[in-house]
């Protein structure tokens, strides 16, 4: 059951087999409030990884699918179907069961960029959705709670006119020509499966996305200088780009997976005529906001927000912890259930015990002590 | 299913009903992983409460009890009954039902800190479980990836012998006498419900803890001078310690619900002989490691780790992504979900769409087509 | 006499006239190491404010001049002569003085941009200096001890085949139409003394100056776009530029003078096929620096440099010291010098004094005396 | 002549000789802003150094002394004797010279701590100085503008009552046992010539001076635990106290020699019961400032503050460049005078010359012009 007390919606997915970085992602995004459970998957072309990882994750065997547009078909005939879909694809594999399921009345969640192609993209736009299924493409730092408060100041006019828009997002992991060995790396330098560009479709586009979320500007035109820097590489690894949007405003957006040093370094830096606001993902619960003369501020996620914009955005725990406290907490959920289950060995010794409670208990009561006895030192059980 | 494959262990919850912050992340943390199914609850002990929270969780009518023993007495007895319990009422109502678990023979997941008196720890200490039924208190930084690999790096030596270590964790939300007004402060203010520790008890524990984690040192004795700053408290607001290890370390420890500008600033610095490292769990996803006369290395979570030290771990996404990554994409799901169940309408407009996509395309193209052009000023579709 | 045991240089000014910002910038450069003695000026073109502020510099009558052509002749022949001069007035006034002091056989020592005209600058470089005068430009960012150490990083190969340059500086202190009340303001936006460029002659040029200074890249190309945000204002105040550089390399470089909430935000990343450096203007001290596949390392001034390279690189206090700290210690001699004149009122009780010594031999005794009592609480004097 | 247009002061030096840190940092601290001249010394108690110091430093040879109490008889018998000496020496040394330039009517600026035992510092505060000679003691952090306005900010009552006070001053430099070997080390590591305090009086007086300067508090007592980590070490190289104030205010204070990955972190944390302020020494330009409830705010040197309070706070320079940029200037200046001195073999290509002056300007006209025709891609000089 959902946290907010709703009934789970039937979730199925395509792509996400075993080894894959997105469809676990998606998986556990569907989990963490409950609103979904899934069901269903054609989660790989080949039929035995998809049959293999669907049985990992608890499918039934005949909703363990190896085509999509059999699973849409299907899905779509039973009481009990899908209510709506995943696709965790490389990009040239979106639109195909994008389509299917929009047409077969199945909710999509789509990961981006839409597709590696711009025909497909158009032609998906002309899809008809049966019943009115609905699309959610996952740019998933809109998520963000503070990206969320971004977008809210602009809107308010607090910044005033929008004048310079700074995005960037480096990485450095394509630095070396590894594109073969690694799994990650070899769809998204292959123009077959990732369309015409690399970095900027890859990265640029999340960039791209948050700038135009957050200041609600339209672009006029960009100037783009883009460049495949490792020998060999076909697609482009660093993204320069000047951006003029309507209105007046100016920006810049950089992007590049051969920034050494640079992890996942997304930042989005919004300068108006009365304020600016700067914001990197790598520390996402905070944001710098400035009013012209006055100091900086740093805002948190939830810091003074009211229940109704809190939940609109998306914030989960109070203010000061990081969002990461969750998954923190889940470690020692996950970690207890294996040794639950007689399988923990590689966690014996890491999980808090009953003695370290027993402790814990001594060191408040050995401390109260000693302060009571003027900072006496004071052993424990003394 | 959990995401490793494996039936998901059945859950039961004492405390935790509509409106109680901590149940409301042990579920959670429940769910991210897959690994546990909540299935029954003694959510309350006001019955009405009890009944209404255990109907949002989706509880079973015949699985929500009012009273924690004969929850634990009729769970055991069912054939389908939990295998594990949460619980996360105030500090004084830990032992009656950790006790009450354990010798029905079920698995207990214990909030911090472990009981209100030091007898009670003692007694619980004491306590033979059924069939070897186990026992976490969920000291949940344990749980952060590198405070992990914080504690690998001392057990290694790589730090040498350990001369210093320094805790602390201000906090500032008590720093005014609201204690009536808020659910969540009142209890921790009273001493019939709390024990005899305010602020050492809540968030003093956790940084004792955190020491002893990483550090693996035995505490020798203390020396403390606690406070209680605002006017009427009756607990502790604030916590100066000074602490002896056994073999000669040395330690301060400061904790604070006083401290105006500190949200949750859990910190830890750990200096050896040979090397130091600092963690603030405001940014947990980075950590200083020094060797004596190098310069400063920041670890990032996942940085550098082998696949089995990074499942010890508790790592889930590369480095680079923080851990509200997760979230922020659950964000999506979850609002996606409200608005497919036609209740969306606070999220409309907030959620990447197919046409956010095309746009995506229609800026990677115009990119691609500018840097093709010498950086011509491009207009989208041009 | 200078600190290494050299007699000053005699040095003249032309501009900085009481209420410049830049010719006291450039006096107390001159004074720090003690190298230079100022001795001569034409402090303003106003006869008045010249003599006035000389006379407020020390400068003897008859080397107090309001034309500096007048004082290039009469300076080259005097015995006692100045030997170097530093020209401090707006940009448009560079050339005339330099030229002067250059054909005197005087040393010139002259603000950024050079001039402000291309053609003033091309006139300038055919100048023949008299007796092998020689010539400084202030771009004084080169002068961070981290900067020499990022350009001797580059030059020893260790980042590698340099790719990807970003380099910029964004302010705030134009982000409204003051320009005329504001004395800074006004002349760096008015083309007649500025010359073509705004923002970008007056931080852009050190931006790419840094750029260039520890690269060694020579441009190719660049590709820009400048923009004036400020209603009425005639020179740029927004810069956004994608430079290429020959051998490959590609750059961005973006300078602000409206970006709401920076002070003086220069900051240069550079990125090699092996290596990344990372360096921000507001903490000088401090330089990331990340090989491929390692740990990111902060690098301190000083920090592991051997006493030659120290030199070059113009360390002057140990590392961990800010270099504010000379300036720290400065102020309580300048402050306690007015005392000694009688003149200290607004510096009554800021001071440290004898007393406070005493206190802090207190302070140590009491805490040796606790110390050595098993901590016992322990008052001054006890 | 002094930059407000003053004569300088006539000043002398005890200690400081050739190799010693502290003599040179006050030298250049006398020299910033022109308000003293060095004219005498007695740089070190073995004569030949004495006089080779002196030497370097342009002493005549009259004034350069062996014996603190010959310099303070002559110096005071001449009509241009020293009006102002600087006592640098040893904290053993301290009293003798300090006594005998206050008896002479000569004012006394003396390096902390005060003396090396507190019968020194007592007799020293009994000494009747001829001619109200005056005493500064340079705990030189509070010449930071910042801590100044934190001072500020606490006496306006804005921080409201005081409750906590954390201070900490860790370094790592007598990590190992290099004592014999390092001249700064030696005598600090000694009892003779430090007195009966290692590190607590090296740096923990810092940081207590600079808690006690912004709070204003008075202490009531002190529980301390000083230990000696290394082996053989006589004197404390850790230190740990608790603190207590009038009027209920609490604090802690760390002070550490041995604290691996820190070189100078001084820092300060002041919590009253309206706000808090947070400054750190290594970036010694920003100090956070809280109010509760609102957002933290990041306050800047300078950033709002009218002329007169700048003036007592020391800014020299406007918001947004950090301190060292005067240094950064100077650093040109001074290896500029070797290059004109014909000694610059060393700094030959790092200094900007004319030639990056025209390039400067070639840069702002290609760009000019490149975005006069729509970010045309444009070669310098084109």
């Amino acid at each position: 059951m959902a946290e907010n007390g709703k009934r789970p919606i039937r979730l199925g997915m395509v792509g996400g087999g075993t080894g894959a970085f997105i469809g676990y992602v998606h998986r556990v995004a569907a989990r963490i409030d409950g609103d979904f459970q899934l069901v269903a998957g054609a989660l790989s072309s080949r039929p035995e990884v998809a049959r293999e990882s669907g049985k990992n994750l608890g499918l039934a065997d005949d909703r363990i699918y190896t085509d999509y547009e059999e699973m849409a078909r299907a899905e779509a005939a039973r009481e009990d179907g899908i209510e709506a879909v995943s696709i965790v694809t490389p990009n040239h594999m979106h639109f195909g069961p994008a389509k299917a399921f929009l047409e077969a009345g199945i909710h999509v969640i789509c990961d981006k960029p839409l597709t590696s192609t711009i025909e497909d993209a158009y032609a998906l736009q002309k899809v008809q959705p049966k019943n009115g299924a609905k699309f959610l493409l996952t740019h998933n730092y809109t998520g963000y709670p503070l990206i969320r408060q971004a977008r809210e100041l602009v809107a308010s006019g607090v910044l005033g006119k929008i004048r310079v828009v700074q995005a960037e997002y480096p990485q450095d992991w394509l630095t070396e020509p590894t594109d073969d060995d690694n799994k990650q790396a070899s769809w998204r330098t292959d123009p077959a499966r990732s369309g015409a560009g690399g970095c900027i479709g890859d990265i640029g586009t999340h960039a791209y996305n948050l700038a135009r979320y957050v200041t609600g500007l339209k672009t006029e035109a960009v100037s783009a200088d883009l460049t495949a820097f490792v020998p060999g590489r076909k697609l482009d690894d660093n993204v320069h780009i000047m951006l003029r949007f309507e209105g007046g405003a100016k920006g810049m957006l950089w992007a590049s997976q051969v920034a050494v040093g640079c992890e996942n370094g997304l930042q989005l830096r919004v300068y108006g005529d009365k304020a600016g606001i700067e914001w990197r993902q790598d520390n996402p619960n905070y944001m710098w906001f400035t009013e012209f003369g006055k100091p900086k501020q740093l805002l948190t996620r939830g810091g003074a927000i009211d229940g109704n914009a809190a939940n609109a955005m998306g914030v989960r725990i109070p203010a000061g912890h990081p969002e990461g406290y969750l998954e923190a907490f889940a470690t020692l959920y996950s970690q207890f259930a294996a040794i639950v289950r007689g399988e923990g060995a590689d966690y014996e010794g890491l999980l808090p015990t009953l003695d370290d409670g027993v402790e814990g208990m001594e060191f408040i009561m050995a401390s109260v002590k000693s302060s009571q006895n003027d900072s006496k030192w004071t052993r424990f059980g003394e």
